[in-house]
């Protein structure tokens, strides 16, 4: 079995070595990950330009690395288009330093790596840990080997697509385990405007705005110190259309009546 | 009303411009996009640093138009927090340059900007042809027309984001409009690689498959030389939880059992 | 004759246009610059990646004009051999928005991209007005329209280097022309270091210092209200060898004798 | 004693730690490095935004490391500046893979790095080994070695800047050591087309073109399989003023008469 680590934090992230650390006498681990800290760049995959991979040294022996000049979703494809021989039983994408929760999910690099295993049939499983410093990464390395324990048995078969967040505690602390939702919203975005002596600049900034915390919500269940799972899907087509959007889908069909 | 154009193939696309002009009777229109041309960025943010934003020359007389140094989410963002002055009543993305239909839209940075306006509760369209050369702006430009008129018309109220693709012809050969579903899969990524007599690089490129053209999907739509109109939701949670998954979470929770 | 106008502040940069102006009746002009502002970069040339330059609409009518995606350099090297048809007689950079004096020409992208010129053997001048905010820019063109009759009328030959300096003022006041030297230093890098929440940061920032204003110097001749020329060369090689520097070679030859 | 340790090829490359490996007990080395490859990038520094520097695991063990997420010049400024406390006593920047002779190092990132110790008073030594693929680092390190204990021994005093080439060969193979002079062209810029697909673009390409091997030149000296060292200073004014320069003075001096 062989599994591919990543993560958006960078190649020499603590957390991705946490898990790695875990799931290394489970499966044959690789790891292809940023070479630079990569938060905010969601779903990006470089299209303009060709990209460089490294191969460098690991922080746990004997587990073969490379550093991508690239986005997170660019390292899970050249891992898996190019740099990893054989099939990817599972990829694993974090432990990463910061939730992902709610509508984050739509610009977390965590989660644009995990799309592109998920894209491609394989099990895929992205992973984060609820604080920014010291973080406990012991729960969430874990759940990770657990559910590489579950694809290793045939428990889990694609399409799997799991987002995990944990509360930053430590094991002990863990109250419980829940299949939750993704809540509606969890930063805001703030720009700060300054001025560098020849331009002013714009630094966009995400602060944490109050929220409902209803139950089976990812925030409601890392809140009260559980672990949230929550299954993911990527049809984004909406099933509910208004008797608006029926209305102005009449008028244009009208307009362009010949 | 006010209107904000946006768009990921960078200020001066023709695209942009043919919108532009074809809303500037029905309201005030402000166009915030990114300097250089953003295919494929996706949702990315940038949060690791300032980013500049200037007003440059318009291609339609008397639009306020500003070009920023960042991603199409960048610019939507750095517009509605900072650059325009009072409410906006829709976000306009595109008229892309290709289409973003199925799972593209994931990393369409049209579809970046737009997830940035329809977060903040603003009725947002993206808007695509589907072709990368000579493009028939007119039929989309009409569209996006009419759907302004809709949101000043009260008939379009948030939450409201529209995913619109139309093949590439003129307005006479439009054979219809269809409400549609994302379609599951429409490009492959293929990884070129190559050498620069220093390093080996890798290219990242997009190449089109074969596909099943189901009835419904935005991809059977456009083909048919209709216009496919996609009412997109954000809501990542899938609803069917499967019995592997409801075995793991026990097993997990077991795990964690004190 | 033609003439190609550069710069690092950016292709829609005030002082590129107004020397464009000012030249257009006395050869072609063909602008190829940076899309973005580019301070700081120097000698810098993108080698790693292949970049992308545009034709956009000139600021004075009839102007081919390119907006590169990368340095001044690399705009250099793209115009003279690929983009800028027929030979080249004539290479001006600036106008520069900021005195580029002292050792500051190392570091200077208006510089970076006059040395693409000189390095193959075309007349080239550098010329900057030493203020950030409400140039005046008339002066600075009268000059660059002077020396283009110069090499128009046969006056100005390879090897040719100027780097000019210009006060910010009016015509009116400029109290003389002065053939100089550069002076020792200008700025003094300071590091600011600032947190964004999640990583600590370094930012660079250029401060002026004190200095000695002796006569003869780019500086001393600005801060008189004088036009600055200075001959620029390019060999680095120093002719004072000192007898440390023989006596170590001394002491590495025996090292490395057999 | 202290010696900042830097490179253009990225905190990794095997140059750097070769040069580390041989200093490190002649004086406390700290490495201070862009994080990835940087050549081409000369002088340029990053002054727009800011940039992180990252301690990371040395290959070398004790050695103080950090990886910056900018180029050469900027990494040589962080250390300068912040990162490094205490006095430096002496820059090495290299060991370079491929050499910088000629006016190539007005582009080589190495000697952009070097001139930023250089400026600040401390002595400053480039070393690069003429080879991009299977290198011989030994008689690099050890000439980097004697000069450190010339340092070390009071018998080199700033101002010093050495550029020193080898040619890659084994220790027993190097044929004596030059003080040398730069060369006057080295290497040719090529801009190759090409289109991915959506774009054109152009990709600035170094090619070895035929040279004059004088005497007494810094390639006259690595073909012969010498140690090139080329003293090296930063005044850029040229001292032969030609006449037509004289003349052009005195015809824009008129020009702004009153």
């Amino acid at each position: 079995m062989k599994i591919l680590a990543i993560n958006d934090d960078g190649v020499y992230a603590p957390g991705l070595w946490a898990v790695v650390e875990a799931l290394q006498d489970v499966a044959e681990v690789v790891v292809v990950a940023p070479d630079r800290e990569q938060s905010g760049v969601g779903t990006a995959i470089t299209l303009s330009r060709p990209i460089r991979a490294t191969e460098v040294v690991p922080l746990v022996d004997g587990i073969k690395t490379y550093a991508v000049e690239g986005t997170p979703a660019d390292s899970a494809i050249l891992a898996l288009e190019s740099l990893v021989e054989g099939p990817v039983d599972l990829v694993v994408s974090g432990i990463n330093q910061g939730s992902n929760m709610g509508n984050d999910v739509f610009i977390s690099g965590t989660m644009g790596a995990a799309l592109q295993g998920f894209f491609r049939g394989i099990p895929t499983i992205a992973i984060s840990v609820a604080a920014l410093k010291n973080l406990h990464f012991a729960p969430a390395a874990r759940v990770a080997r657990l559910l590489a324990q579950g694809v290793a048995d045939g428990k889990l078969v694609p399409p799997l697509l799991l987002n995990i967040n944990l509360p930053n505690v430590p094991l002990e602390k863990i109250k419980g385990v829940s299949l939750t939702h993704l809540g509606q919203r969890t930063y805001m975005d703030v720009v700060k405007e300054g001025d560098d002596g020849r331009r002013k600049y714009y630094w966009i900034t995400r602060e944490r705005p109050g929220w409902v915390l209803e139950k089976g919500l990812d925030i409601w269940a890392v809140r009260r110190r559980r672990i949230s799972i929550t299954p993911i899907h990527t049809d984004l087509t909406s099933n509910t259309i208004s008797r608006e959007i029926r209305g102005l889908t009449r008028d244009i069909r009208q307009a362009f009546r010949p």
